[in-house]
């Protein structure tokens, strides 16, 4: 399977809420702040959004996250995505520390879905994404999502 | 099946984010600035959260609801929910002229599910809650929850 | 809240496959091989479905169901629903011996949502439900499923 | 990115059940009654699992897959998915006719998750795949499963 990079995007994350250790994991509430999203077919800044993750005892992140984007010409993106991150040791240094890992530093993968009613980017609704993720200083999060060529 | 009802709660809502008419209904995103819950077992403020909120062509909108929550005593809750609200009359003037409506003006019903680690609400994890909603005036909602006796 | 019940349905499961303690719980898988549907309004049988069970720390067994209905006059309604099973001693001692339980022997709610596209049952569609369950010997289930008034 | 192949399978489905257009698109249940898996970490069948199909207004049917794998050493797998399956003329042709098509015939990416509390399949819990599918004869699918290499 051949992949194309789509776009990037960066969310800056608030601390988190410790939700704690429930039913099915111990769950972490990170608010999103706002960020950015740079591409060829999409660009635009995150409005706002939230992760919900879930750090489960094999010592991965399962993040369940929601953003809202508005693009630069005024349309409005929802974006939804579970995924897994390795909560290795590079990671974790990088949270402790306030600062960043490298892609391939961490397994850190996702499958973003895109829904939007505005015609000029209806091609989002129907494409597969795949975005890889690493950690920016200051509680930042990137990832590039690439798509079947 | 009997119900007794365990707290009150009222979100504060931004005016929405028209995401559009997508793959499966007319989104629009609502974010939740603020908010209080009020019980005898639970006290405490809305952090803060999300309405995904899906329009079908059935003249329903099905809410799909994300909130936290810090109880006075400091813990923290993760609170979600799908449901059904009916697009009726009452609620169409009541929307468009920023006003409320009562309890049983619409047909608005949720299955609320909490989460938490802390262990002075461990209860919420395992107990099954019925919300009944109305709209306050200016962009808030009141739901009462209910669990089983 | 006032409740009126709207029908009963009963499901046969099979053995259940031991999926194991996976990254949020512990998995249990039921085939669901048929039962039936008993209501003024929806009359018909199970064609099949599954339960995805989640069995947590707490004691709390969280079934994730699917179902398929075929109605006595040629309806195929598909019902869904999440809910908790309070995994006590009675419960566990029924499951060990393949004797059932009654009705509030155990904390057992769900929240059926039904859809389908036949005009005849479109009212499913926009009810809200509440299913109130227990077990029946040789490894079936029994539900009540109430409706707000 | 890189993608290594992983394994590959196939799923027999029975004809579908048109719960038909409903709150958020039309529905349409294809029960899976068996299948294998092929792969060199993962090798075995299909037990069964159903297809809550969603077929939308944008001419793609978004796959809600739940299967059950028994591994040929005895381990139990428990594989969701969603994804995308553009019915363009060629796959309408297909199910028409009952034939197939080749990978690329069609847009049709899903991204499978896998669960099992078998020790020697833990890996799968943390494994983030990429599904790409294509129709075989007679009511199959096969699919290709990648992951980053």
């Amino acid at each position: 399977m051949n992949l194309v990079e789509e776009f990037t995007f960066k969310a800056q994350l608030k601390p988190p809420l410790p939700v704690g250790a429930g039913p099915i994991g111990t769950r972490m509430y990170y608010d999103v702040s706002g960020g950015e999203v740079i591409g060829d077919r999409i660009r635009g800044k995150l409005l706002g959004g939230g992760e919900w993750a879930l750090i489960g005892p094999d010592g991965f992140l399962r993040p369940d996250v929601r953003l809202q984007i508005e693009t630069h010409d005024g349309a409005y993106l929802y974006i939804q995505y579970v995924g897994l991150l390795e909560l290795n040791e590079t990671v974790q240094s990088a949270l402790a520390n306030g600062t960043g890992t490298e892609y391939g530093d961490q397994y850190f993968f996702t499958n973003p879905r895109i829904e939007t009613g505005d015609e000029r980017y209806a091609w989002v609704n129907t494409t597969f994404f795949i975005g890889e993720g690493h950690l920016l200083p200051n509680s930042s999060v990137e990832y590039r999502v690439w798509r079947p060529a």
